[in-house]
């Protein structure tokens, strides 16, 4: 859709955007809050390269095995040496004052482990979703940040991108009346050869990578948790990406309100998108949950409009900004441990539901 | 989508297009068959306007319970009162050697009773979808049909609307790869005081109405028959248009070459859409299954464009032309009882699933 064909349906779209904004940054303060980056693939590098947008938040030491990953981005982005940790070494950031928060972006598999230092090394913690690859590893994060008395959140950068925040804002005013079905796609074709496909590294498939975000928006765009839960996967066990891991796996939810979503899951086609629908119409997202190019549509009266919403910051400056000012006010993050475990907790649910072939109720 | 924005961006798209005008409408002939309309309903009213653009079909009689419909429209349409029955004569309709296709439009609950009827009465059989209230009645109507020597054809108009054909052409094609997901979602929000709303008369609730929409595009757009189903039902008892019918009812699909569908039926949201994605982009129609105004689009190689199709003879008229067509030609209808029985057999999965809380699994 052209920009010419944009036009605002929504009334009182201000009040909607004030509050997208008041999530997504704050005023600045003199003091930074420092992070350092546990784990530095390919999203490590895009979330180093946010710090710049940043008005509270700044990059201060680097975990990695790799010598030269370390070497290179310390230059980079001017990291001391004295703030590069091996993973050997990583217990020893306890005695840098520069760290408040370290950013688990690791291996599914080695979240709770760098979790659990990271909060005995007295950090907060910023971890990558899926927060684990357990409802038990979560509940054991949650409990290791509790006893160490610090903040823990979960990566889930939608709720700091403007779109998401309007939709959510929007489905909970009832602007399309009272929300009765949501529908919501997330996939990609995976390329072969990444830890990603290797059971040990990722405890599962696409769900765990990208049809959490499915099941994460039915949660924030409805504001519950699903009592039901009815799933069924598609792998085609002789390609030789999904030896160990699921392809495709579509899921039901069923909600307290009655609300039912539809979603999919899939490592072999493209989806990135969703739509509430209440009594009176809906509102899309497509993109949904990519890393920038969101856009929405809205059908109400019986006409379908795109919308546009200012983006004053990204979604992933926005994220590290929030958690550095929740630790600067003493506040609690939006997106908690509490959060990972709930979506950890359907996870399971799902795969219990495909493997089992029945519904499974969550209490 | 303005007409200005629409592009083709389909490579041999004159092929498809063939295709499909050559099942949507066949060169006029000399005799014309006559049809009698059993039920007089609001659908029915829509269907006896559509005569007017058929080539080789024609309304010849009219069968309802009430005499001031059969007069009012046995006066629109001029059809005589030697040619108007009531359910009681309904059999006498074998005298009247005009009719050749009696085509039922009765509450659901009815089909059964008036396709073996008109069988008996010796005459082609065409029945609104869903075909019956159960398999065992399916199975019954084929039987009658077959033993009669009569043709038996189910009302699935969208096969004959030119937009599903180049759908169905454009997925058997792998025009964006093959196919991995079908999302499909139909539902309406349904007005009380209705038949639709009484199990009585409409053996089920939203999924026997609209949402056998979206199994059945499942079914043409795949070209095969699921071998796994499950489904989560959400009803508000207390709302009394759902007293003895569901509301929603989500269902997920697995079918033999391993493409999953998720799908949505709800009476109280409106959804007409579908979208099959491959591994290379996705097709997708929304409305789909409207009387009128389908609209394409198609996302191929990174970009999302809008497909326009001529649409020389409309669905309705397409549907009865054809199964004239077949009378005329001796040939088989592209949608024969065996369709509906096909349909059915996964409602009646649909709904045990949603009822038992497990996957059914279909042979």
């Amino acid at each position: 859709m052209r920009d010419a064909d944009r036009r605002t349906i929504i009334a009182g779209l201000g009040a909607g955007l004030a509050v997208a904004a008041s999530t997504a940054c704050a005023a600045p303060r003199g003091r930074k809050i420092g992070y350092a980056i546990v784990g530095l693939g390919r999203y490590a590098e895009l979330i180093m390269s946010k710090f710049a947008e940043c008005d509270q938040s700044r990059l201060v030491a680097l975990v990695s095995g790799t010598p030269e990953k370390l070497t290179r981005f310390g230059e980079k982005y001017g990291i001391p040496a004295s703030h590069r940790y091996s993973y050997a070494d990583f217990d020893r950031i306890r005695d840098n004052p520069d760290v408040d928060v370290v950013y688990v972006i690791l291996p599914n598999a080695l979240h709770a482990e760098y979790t659990v230092r990271a909060a005995k090394a007295g950090k907060h913690v910023m971890c990558e979703k899926p927060m684990a690859v357990s409802v038990a590893e979560c509940r054991t994060m949650i409990a290791a940040c509790r006893a160490a008395g610090r903040k823990l959140m979960i990566g889930y950068r939608s709720r700091f991108e403007p779109y998401n925040q309007l939709a959510i804002d929007l489905a909970k005013k009832g602007f399309v009346g009272p929300t009765r079905i949501i529908t919501a796609d997330h996939g990609f074709n995976a390329q072969p050869n990444q830890w990603r496909l290797d059971r040990k590294w990722s405890g599962g498939g696409s769900l765990m990578d990208i049809g959490i975000y499915s099941l994460n928006a039915t949660r924030y765009l409805t504001g519950e948790d699903p009592v039901e839960v009815s799933a069924i996967e598609s792998t085609d066990r002789s390609d030789p990406r999904f030896a160990t891991v699921e392809d495709r796996i579509s899921f039901l939810l069923r909600f307290p309100s009655g609300i039912e979503a539809t979603c999919v899951s899939s490592y072999s086609s493209n989806h990135n998108m969703y739509r509430v629908t209440g009594t009176q119409g809906w509102i899309e997202l497509e993109p949904a949950t990519a890393y920038e190019g969101q856009a929405m549509r809205i059908r109400r009266d019986g006409r379908t409009e795109a919308q546009s919403v200012p983006v004053p910051k990204g979604q992933h400056a926005g994220q590290l900004d929030h958690f550095a000012g929740c630790i600067l006010n003493g506040t609690d993050p939006l997106v908690p441990g509490e959060e990972g475990l709930a979506d950890m907790r359907v996870i399971e649910a799902i795969y219990r539901s495909a493997r089992e072939g029945r519904r499974i109720t969550l209490g």
